[in-house]
């Protein structure tokens, strides 16, 4: 669903191939339905569009026709207003959707997952499915994506009180039409709408304790600075984290490079480690860092301690990791704990 | 002297046309000597060369032509090996010199000065002149000086504590040929070499207080992260201060809006006010704001607090205010002061 | 009119301070009328707003506002379709129109004028004058502007028979939002809806000559290919003209550089040449040459010949010469010749 | 040879995987040679640098080395001028030398080859085998290799007259560091030294009938316009070509649709067809086409007639096509025709 969005065509081009999962329908709001996917939509991604999706036919957002089609799996890369709606009836209907949009990330019994990163919060799926049939699933903000694989192994090292992040976030984030060239072309935005309150809300419900009442958010600071730069894909974070106990620069590079994760069982794409530590010290940068392991794993560096806060870059592929290949990942994860 | 590179050439626009100063000679290191400015320079202003100025021939840094023909300033835009040498001789031959370079910023008895934020400072000078003759004074980073500016009403209302600044620095910081377009189109670089070291240590001096014996640096913690951006001119910092009291959104914003700096008497190349608050949600941004009166204003936006933190953002242009303005500036002041 | 967008702007600019005209309306169509400027416009350039016209209550299109307020001048950058209807109702209402729009140019009797180029077309007026009441001058395409001030002096010295033209054309002739960065950031974009057609066709009309029945084009044949290029300001061209007569290249470049126009007595906002020839082997830039005389003239650079063809690189700043700046010189000839 | 600079390192990825070709030695010229390839070299490219190479000593340039680790053939991505003595030597001590240089493009019984296109030229290296025991084959110019596969088809089928190129090239063409970001950061420089002397010469060979004398170049005009553009990758041409012979449209269309090349045999690093045509009225664009067919394939569209005139677009990757990927399509061609 949102078939024709840029999150949507990294869908597309992600599930192409995809070893447990293929695409039966594409479906879009309002004026796109009924027309060749070739025919609408503008695609923006380097990679060629898969000839086969080229040729799908979209459709309505309609349960019925998806259960008809035998869709097990619902992806949805709907802009907020449409997916509040829409994906509830989808679920009361008895399907499961994993879901870019932001509309229900922060409600009680849903799951704001990313897998290899707090995939316990997935139980919560079991609460919704006895009360509507289905459920829904949700992966977090593109930056929150990156910044909370950032902090994991700092919060089981080291416990975190404060963070502080200012991001440079590219231009695939907003969307199609999204920025004007005519705002970003030589310039900062640093500004964007609703961006600073997820990221503040978010982080702290993924890292947070899940128990069968919902999840319980890790209590620490955050104050997020977002700022948008003229690069096409690749969110890239300046962070400074407050931890509470002292601690030596080794042990927060060695915590960052052994950090495995809570990803059990091997996800097909899922990153070999969720965090990759970068030897170079001009590195993370987007341009370069932004497909490591298939665009799945975040790039840490530049690591510096100043008393008890410690310092780094990260960067992560806001549409891949970001969004699509996350939502792709969580439903690996539910399948394989036999959720779908 | 210097006169080929982007701060030479900066210096060269803004001293077109300046009511107290006549550009006289222009020097410059190696190879660019005895041929006419036109000729040498790679010109990356938009603004057109000064037709007197494309004519000149270039001469040496040389003390003696300097006073056969009258200089009573020496503007330095060297780099930092070339001016530890060269400065220290013409100073000691009796010339006033003040620099861009960072060679002697963090000398006892150097004035790292910003004309309308630190004017107390000046008085350095004339241990110097008693030592050597004549003097050295000199005008920090460019990132600083943005920096520094914006800090000094929180310091004067509030105290600080802790800052965190996160930089978007723009290309002709870099110099000329600077960045490769390979590195940085549609690319962020997040190190640039030397320059985490300078934020943190030469804010610290500017805001601190000066004695007979020297400047005793302000006491607070920075932390400085700082990347490179395709932006052609105008640094811009996402800022986080802790202050030292507590206080309320308004009175920063007054404090910022209210502030008029330490600039005693009215210099032709300072701004009416150091700084200027935007009124707009999404700004400061390079392309709009970085002309600010005539790019000697800081302009800052976005305040938001959280507890005893403040963050807000900040602009300067960096080869205006951040370099050859500040140096004009610095050197009116001396006139006015009675110091050249 | 049309005076929140991006050619509206730039004629609010370069309306300030101007010596014989005076900003007295704002106008915009749907559902900014009604609203202060300053609370509606999405400012785009690096030239702050005026604060008088950040201040005035824009109105709607209307002839007896315009004609209350004692408006001698209606300035439009309104969009084709609605200059197709509001631009021909002040003419009959009795006002003297200046547009930007391209709605009426290609008309019988209004003429396609670039003053300091072909004024005697001016005189087209007076047949709409007896018409109508009032008249309408419209300017060209922004590409084109350059083209003809570029083709004039050797339609003059040589005769042109074909010519070839690529181009490399600013954000800023779409105006906002106009291009999305996702489409340009990095790329270039091969084409422009309808922009090859002007070109063709307009270019023609403005080099042709005027008599009573109207214009006859100058006859020549023109192949345009317009592209879309990341750059915020100039419309770069390279341009190959095939001349009716054999000729070398100083004999073409003495005609570029003698060249002075057809502009009669002096106008304010017109250059002090139509064109400048660059001598520097790798200009005209968009960067380094759009503002060349105000953005009012147009410079030409790297002239090749290969047998009976010329080539050479021209640019205009699309914006100023090429839309508002035209518009403003074309209704400074009309009050010098007393049409107004 | 020349593996440290972009075009070095383009070689270094193509070849990792090869099904016919291993890489044995690498080797640069002056200071890189001792030290490990990762240490060295500063990889521009979004792909991962191999592991293998990266961990590679590189070597000097020197014949006995290569002859003793048993290199059949050697890859050069050498400056020219240290091409023009080196690459003689090599071939002197009887290694065939693969080239991207331009050192000996030109010369009389060195093939400059596209070898899906001018496959017959490949028998010139049986002269220099004769001669000089080993051989050089040399690949056209990034910009040549595009133009001439583009205008293959025509000459075939219609004969050319003359041809109006103009360039937007990227800057990975100007190696690294290569263009100032400063100089190209939202600007363009129609200005590339030494590019379009080569472009109108080297066509002209490309395109011409080999005999035992050597090559007979196809006689037509050329007139060369060349820009570079801020894009990283992908040289777009704006192309009008004066055809022999009258034509429709829809032949020339034809003529490119199903153009198959002179490729005999299947060749790994062969594009499937030398040119594909867009359908897309807004393309080729650098970002969506540059890598068709693994950056192999040419791409072709917005075709208009005018008269005896065929205008078109055409897109290049200029360092796969453009020059790696060319010269291991040639060494592959040569291996098939048992010249090595």
């Amino acid at each position: 669903m949102g078939a024709t969005g840029i999150v949507g065509q990294r869908f597309i081009q992600l599930l192409e191939g995809h070893p447990w999962f293929e695409l039966s329908v594409l479906a879009a709001s309002g004026k796109s339905a009924g027309r060749r996917y070739r025919d609408v939509v503008h695609w923006t991604l380097s990679e060629a569009m898969p000839d086969d999706a080229g040729e799908m036919i979209i459709g309505p957002i309609d349960a019925k026709i998806f259960k008809r089609e035998g869709c097990g799996i619902v992806f949805s890369a709907l802009p907020a207003e449409v997916a509040r709606t829409a994906e509830l009836k989808l679920a009361s209907a008895g399907l499961n959707v994993f879901s870019n949009a932001s509309a229900f990330r922060m409600a009680q019994n849903v799951p704001l997952l990313i897998a290899d990163i707090n995939a316990p919060h997935l139980a919560l799926v079991e609460q919704q499915s006895k009360a509507r049939g289905g459920f829904i699933v949700t992966n977090p903000n593109c930056t929150v994506t990156g910044l909370a694989t950032g902090l994991a192994p700092l919060k089981q090292g080291f416990g975190i009180k404060h963070v502080v992040v200012s991001t440079y976030q590219a231009l695939s984030g907003a969307g199609f039409p999204g920025v004007s060239s005519m705002d970003i072309q030589g310039n900062i935005m640093p500004y964007i709408p609703g961006e600073e309150e997820k990221v503040e809300m978010e982080c702290k419900k993924i890292l947070g304790e899940v128990s069968e009442e919902g999840v319980e958010p890790l209590d620490f600071g955050v104050i997020a600075s977002c700022a948008r730069v003229p690069v096409r894909d690749g969110h890239l974070q300046s962070i400074v984290v407050e931890l509470n106990r002292n601690f030596t620069l080794e042990e927060t590079k060695k915590a960052f490079a052994e950090f495995k994760g809570t990803g059990e069982g091997k996800l097909p794409t899922a990153p070999g480690k969720p965090l990759v530590v970068s030897g170079d010290e001009a590195r993370p940068q987007p341009l370069l860092d932004r497909d490591c392991d298939r665009g799945m794993a975040v790039t840490v560096g530049r690591m510096k301690k100043d008393q008890n806060k410690l310092r780094f870059f990260l960067l992560v592929h806001n549409t891949v990791r970001g969004a699509a290949g996350c939502s792709i990942m969580n439903a690996e994860l539910a399948k394989v704990k036999d959720h779908i």
